[in-house]
């Protein structure tokens, strides 16, 4: 049996967007049955934990005495199993690859860098003179994203694949601004791939978890 | 025949660390003779640039009407062709990824926060204010790979893979400051890494194609 790791509770807004969701997702769409392994406060922190995953972060994915982190590499590890999140064909999967890592390295950390201004540090003065070029930028790779996928239902045509999962988790991470909503295309690409039952599915999952503080 | 962009100029500071170097580094691990499509300014923000690389970076790959971007996919893809990149054990490859996918997601964001501080705005009141707390933040998770690395010699054991030239093409971004070097474990690696005959190659390659203003 396959089992991520997850928290036990996150703050109402990390809640949805902590990165097991990708992981989540990818099960859902490959149709394979999971488990979590919660963690509590602190958990994350614990020599067997880090063990696993070095920065303390989630999720890890284990099978039979199998462990991997990092949310991209477990999405790709999964779709070697599921053409629903990997096309058999070696040019179309290295493309659907290059997307996921796309998200990850070209997309991402200018998506984090607003993100986090905006809650963890927006009350620090570096902050607020750093936004508005942090947001200038982000948009600017947005709009590059945008007229990528012009009139494509997914970013590789019309066929969904693991590239559009990890794009999709990225561009949700500014779900607090308008930033991405404010580009019809995009905005209608991430309603298209948030549509589907297996990322709804993972979703509830992810929210279903959490246990509120007693 | 396999051709990779690159810039026909950058500026010194960027000699070495441009990202075709992952790509040279792959190709030279992995055998593979290449040519190169050099690009001069301007060139990576025309259209039949931006149809391949909507970012307008460098490196892309090329191969027989094949056309593949970000660095990552590439080695990835490169590594499909070679065991000296990608073990051919399932579970070794998938964490030879996952310590690829480490590289670009969990370390390079927060290494480009200290560089691009250092490179691009160090004049600015943002920067200034914003410096400590980014290298604070590279440290923590410096510290917890060198703990993760522990004295083996490459990140996955005994064996170099596609994660080890990647991490050590994001740690050598900090070559300005200490913040690698004064970790003996990490700067021990990255020069373990960096002696490889095909990174040397794959270094002097790309210096050798700067062509210096006229």
């Amino acid at each position: 049996m396959i089992t991520i790791s997850a928290f036990k509770w996150v703050p109402g807004f990390a809640r949805g967007q902590v990165r097991d969701l990708r992981v989540r997702w990818a099960l859902e769409e490959a149709g394979l049955p999971y488990r979590t392994r919660l963690l509590g406060q602190g958990d994350q922190d614990k020599p067997d934990y880090r063990a696993l995953q070095p920065f303390g972060q989630v999720p890890i994915f284990e099978e039979d005495g199998f462990a991997l982190f990092e949310s991209g590499a477990i999405v790709l590890h999964i779709g070697e199993r599921s053409e629903a999140l990997l096309p058999k064909d070696a040019a179309a999967r290295a493309r659907a690859t290059q997307w996921l890592i796309a998200a990850l390295n070209s997309i991402e950390p200018f998506v984090m860098n607003v993100a986090s201004i905006d809650l963890f540090y927006k009350d620090e003065q570096w902050a607020k003179l750093r936004r508005p070029g942090a947001v200038e930028f982000v948009k600017r790779r947005l709009s590059a994203l945008s007229s990528s996928l012009g009139e494509k239902p997914h970013l590789d045509g019309a066929r969904f694949t693991a590239g559009d999962l990890m794009m999709t988790t990225v561009l949700r991470i500014l779900h607090h601004t308008d930033i991405v909503t404010s580009d019809a295309r995009l905005s209608a690409y991430v309603e298209r791939c948030t549509a589907r039952p297996a990322f709804k599915r993972a979703l509830d999952a992810q929210l279903g978890d959490f246990q509120d503080a007693a």
